[in-house]
């Protein structure tokens, strides 16, 4: 099997601290390493990301826990941990939907985005309605497509 | 910095091939390796899931590439990787949001999932309300847990 090889794409910088980045208000850059500005090009014309990131503070241990109580509260029940987004999990890759509120250079302003000071980013995706929510910002070329899809499935 | 590493937690069985995976009324298989059947408990009580799995046949040389025209239309601006959902880019993780059809021991039967028959998956998030669509259905504890936040921050 091929290795999986991954290379952050850049970092989170946050003044929040520990249970602060939960905190949906949160504001977040993320910066790219410079040499990889280019690849935001149109990034501006969503109103929301996905940011993925690596969470390097889960301890090998922790990445070999099969059931968590959710959000670590005893009274709920044991549950599988891929029936939760608990941070102790196999792979301990994060995923949030971010607001992005500024882009400049390479450096990305965001609101929501629950990932510690330092985090390596791993991946950007913008939000589109695959992803089901509504009402979000689409690039014309993406509304485009879209419509040219539907008048052919009519 | 701590190194990335990865191991797949199961693989996507599909009869798909090519362009047709990207129906999205297509349905597959994921099967967790067996010693993970426990890490599941739970997720029938989600409606819908984040399957994030590892682009297995994209290059080395397309992992380089900075900007695309979108689904490969020359019609279409060519903008930057980050801005689309293309399979080309730094890190080729995919993330689709799929409809849970079964469970049944170390497989789940899902709806709309692009990816190829033997891909490897690196982590199943289950959907909820901090991804922003409705309707969906979420377990006990998850609307218990919410309630009571809500209730805190009045």
């Amino acid at each position: 099997m091929q290795r999986i090889n991954l290379e952050p794409i850049g970092f989170v910088k946050t003044k929040a601290i520990r249970r602060e980045v939960r905190d949906r208000s949160n504001i977040s850059e993320i910066f790219l390493y410079p040499d990889l500005v280019e690849a935001l090009d149109g990034i501006e014309d969503y109103s929301h990301l996905f940011i993925i990131f690596w969470m390097h503070q889960i301890s090998n241990e922790n990445r070999t826990m099969m059931k968590v109580h959710p959000r670590g509260r005893r009274d709920m029940p044991l549950i599988g941990v891929f029936a939760t987004r608990t941070a102790f999990r196999r792979n301990p890759i994060g995923l949030t939907l971010v607001e992005l509120l500024e882009v400049r250079g390479n450096s990305l302003t965001v609101r929501g985005l629950d990932a510690f000071d330092g985090t390596p980013v791993l991946d950007i995706k913008p939000f589109d309605r695959w992803d089901m929510a509504e009402p979000v910002r689409l690039p014309e070329w993406w509304v485009k497509l879209e419509r040219e899809k539907n008048t052919k499935e009519q």
